[in-house]
């Protein structure tokens, strides 16, 4: 097997030498006629001075196919070249006229091959590398240099390439424009092995190749997507005068009052990959219990469940902060709507009540589904044609819609006069099930999300913020269709008393929140926050119906794997 | 001392009624006579429009010192209010000049008070909201409203406080304008016992107040440096095309090989506080080893130290991506370079080598700090004043100058050169040693950062990619005054033999690195990338000396409190 798998640099040293001053031109454009889209620095200056090369031939062709956006100094010149923004297939054909600006220009594409078919005059062969869904189609006739790579079978499904041609207007309906090959370069050969072919593959199969499913379609613009909603959760908090903040990751504290979370020690000993800890090496005290002090912090640990107490903690100091970071659950559950590991946004607003929580919830929402909507066009078309029908319209509505809030007794009694059967019965002081949230936001509201508010104070945690009532608490989850609860916020309880009486209510240990009341002792402000899962988030966005499709590396009951 | 300790709000209930309509209106700015220098939203539509109130005083009160960004909609009229940015003290006070555009506008200034000067006439209470370095100075006499607080010593360091007035021009020298309070409203008290006054604090002590310290001006503005370099990372790679993805954190993968890693388990039995755990009550085989197979992942799972690996899957198929997320070091480290939990940015670049990772690493760092030093001024000029002065001129030399590289075969040469006595001494072979790095840097250099690059392979990780000399690997660590290695880097090894060999030599097991291998077996690419340490960019950009004063909530052998 390993024979047959031949390196990658085999192929390039079987390929004719040729100029490095060549080889440096064609990785870019070649005069422009018109400007891209986006800002580009100029082609021409470092095209024009090549450096001397003193190394191998094997460097030369390999300056070839990495970006040649720095300038190359292999003299004894001791400068760091200039970055430059790296040309890419969506560079090409991403702006509005679809690439036909350039007509007529030569261009370099460097990606993987996702398919290859031979005709008789010519060969197509689809290129994609990652920066956007659409493949730049190749067409390479007989007579183009490199065409032998084609012929011996080096260029299949899988491989990298580099191919440098001519933009034409393409006879295809698929696309406006494709590439005329002239010099075709095969970086890395694909072995027969590789596992996504054309032929459609699994979900399922792909999580076990999660190292090489963002090669696919799918899982490409699930990445794509995803980063659109990171990026646009960051732009919204900061227009907003937010400050990000890391909450710790592993902690002391548990924040919700035993959940059910990770234990994190140095205590334990592995051998690394052959795993034998012999339990009797662990350090225990007379009585025969870990001896915690001889842990790595003194004491047990864990994955934080929450960086919402921490970030109350920032908000009393610097009024509106938010954190993005990944958290935890060691709940065993086998389902699409849960993972082990996963990554949270907890915005925390002092001199806020819940009204204007849930005003931010809503406009946070809409900011980042009108921005994937924007940006990720040609993504969110995929998704509708192939993963979710009508899930650009569900996502326009809601950016365009008025939110819909109520209380959770008006839901209540919503539900108890809805014509329908429930398998969970309701009644008053219930949690609300999946199937109550997905009736009220699909059924009664017609697919606008809705926001529940004034939750009974014991289906609820210690902190959040007692109503007059006496009976309920300012806690707020906003329902959108499909996903069901994607949004859970509250105001807090800022003051001192009714928190002491909560936690002595709830048998919490004060001792252990003390710096969370000093929050109350000192300047205690009004103060809301929610807390919203970033992968229900990616479901929702792209209609993925498995969240374990919506993270790169996904973390369940029995898999770590990657 | 509970009883000394009463709650914020007795403070509210002590006021007398006031209607919902001016506390509302009050909240808000007046008629601007100029726009602010951010986008605001237009002020006079909701504060025109106030619901009615059905709520007890408490609540009113409450909406009153809460932003009022929201519509409050507490008829039964079911739509979630209007999000508007909240209007802070930066919007009035950090416009070019100073807040003078908005002399004899009411305006409402909220946040805690750090000092208190009672003068026979009037009353000087600095305000801070976090938003800004600058407190709002307000000024008031006896004769405004609320100044009952004053006297009775309500209002003091540490409390929170809603303050409406006008801006007048200030005869004081540090500021162009201050608030001349018509209406004080005392929102938390602050018991006596508060432990930041006036007085300067140490940073030791701070450190054991992590939930109070962001209030200090020195942990004030490291957070908001911290949040401007972070926002700048995600700026800088999003406009180079970049995909943030998410690394795992929980593995079972271990990247550079027999790492100093924490074990993440659920087999503790820990009933939470208590931690009185039996070791007995750990599954184990008939061996008395660790039966992983009933953990929760099925085997020994660890904190990630690196997303390198993972990064490298995605950037074979998007071509460039970067990871922002924690890492962890389970190093028995007291100094103030090491931390437990700490965040890496890890971006990973395809068809790219060693020269255009060292371009681009360049490029990262001389944006965020250009970022930095554009939109960070007043707390830039509270560094350069009170942490380490000279530091803008520092910053801004790294984001003009080019960067200097150079072999690590040559850093050697010089340093044997050099007429310095170090306390490790040089040979070819060696790894270079903190004192080393701050040589070149600093004395050889004039703090100009540079670059080593081209290390002896022993020294190095087995994924760099092998030079052609066949001892060293292109590798690339980046060094900056005072901080000495900020970033690390290499080109990867693209050829799956070399790679094999290597692991072979190193007697890793290569069945676990099945996948990572796998990007060298379809479609390899020559790609490369780097690693840095988030906490040390801000130590670098700030000048704060410990590491654990770079992090909100640090983690260190024997401490994981907060």
């Amino acid at each position: 097997m390993a024979g047959a798998l031949s390196p990658a640099t085999t192929t390039l040293r079987l390929i004719k030498p040729f100029s490095a001053t060549a080889l440096r031109r064609l990785s870019l454009f070649h005069k422009p006629k018109t400007p891209l889209s986006i800002s580009l620095p100029p082609f021409s200056s470092t095209a024009a001075s090549v450096p001397q090369s003193r190394r191998a031939f094997c460097s030369v062709i390999s300056s070839a196919i990495t970006s040649g956006e720095a300038t190359k100094t292999e003299t004894l010149e001791k400068k760091v070249g200039e970055f430059r923004k790296k040309i890419k297939i969506v560079d090409i054909k991403g702006g509005p006229d679809e690439g036909l600006n350039l007509l007529g220009e030569t261009v370099v594409v460097r990606g993987w091959v996702r398919t290859l078919r031979v005709q008789r005059s010519v060969t197509f062969i689809e290129v994609n590398d990652g920066s956007c869904l659409s493949n730049m189609q190749c067409v390479m006739s007989s007579d183009a240099e490199g065409y032998d790579q084609v012929e011996s079978g080096l260029i299949s499904t899988g491989a990298s390439a580099w191919m440098q041609g001519t933009v034409v207007s393409s006879p295809g309906s698929k696309q406006k424009i494709e590439l005329k090959v002239e010099k075709l370069i095969t970086i890395g050969k694909s072995d027969p092995s590789f596992p996504i072919q054309k032929k459609r593959v699994s979900r399922e199969f792909l999580r076990t190749k999660a190292h090489l499913r963002p090669r696919t379609n799918t899982f490409g613009a699930v990445a794509r997507v995803r980063n659109a909603l990171a990026y646009a959760t960051h732009r919204f908090f900061q227009e907003n005068g937010f400050v990000w903040i890391s909450s710790p990751i592993v902690t002391a504290a548990d924040c919700e009052g035993a959940g059910e979370q990770f234990c994190v020690t140095t205590l334990v000993p592995t051998s690394g990959e052959a795993g034998d800890s012999p339990v009797n090496a662990i350090p225990k005290t007379e009585d025969g219990l870990i001896d915690w002090s001889q842990d790595f912090f003194g004491k047990p640990a864990f994955l934080t469940v929450s960086g919402q107490l921490n970030a109350e903690a920032y908000a009393t100091a610097l009024t509106d902060v938010y954190t993005f970071g990944p958290t935890f659950r060691a709940e065993n559950s086998n389902t699409s709507r849960h993972l082990a590991e996963f990554w949270m946004i907890e915005p925390e607003l002092s001199f806020a009540d819940l009204d204007d929580d849930m005003a931010c919830a809503a406009a946070y929402l809409q900011y980042v589904v009108e921005y994937v909507l924007e940006n990720c066009k040609e993504d969110m078309d995929f998704f509708n044609t192939w993963i979710e029908k009508g899930i650009i319209k569900r996502l326009s509505d809601v950016a365009e819609k008025n939110f819909v809030q109520l209380t959770y007794t008006d839901a209540v009694e919503l539900l108890l006069k809805a014509k329908k059967n429930f398998e969970f019965p309701v009644q008053w002081g219930c949690d609300l099930q999946s199937e109550h949230e997905r009736y009220i936001t699909e059924e009664e509201f017609g697919g606008c999300p809705v926001i529940i508010r004034d939750y009974p104070k014991e289906i609820k945690p210690f902190y959040m913020r007692q109503n007059d009532d006496g009976k309920t608490v300012a806690a707020m989850d906003m329902l959108v269709p499909r996903v069901g609860e994607l949004i859970g916020g509250s105001q807090r309880e800022e003051r001192l008393d009714y928190l002491e009486e909560r936690l002595d209510e709830l048998k919490l240990n004060k001792e252990s929140f003390w710096w969370y009341l000093d929050l109350r002792r000192y300047g205690s402000v009004p103060h809301a926050g929610f807390g919203l899962g970033f992968e229900r988030l990616v479901q929702f966005a792209t209609g993925i119906e498995n969240i374990r499709d919506a993270i790169p590396f996904p973390r369940t009951p029995g898999s770590a794997e990657f």
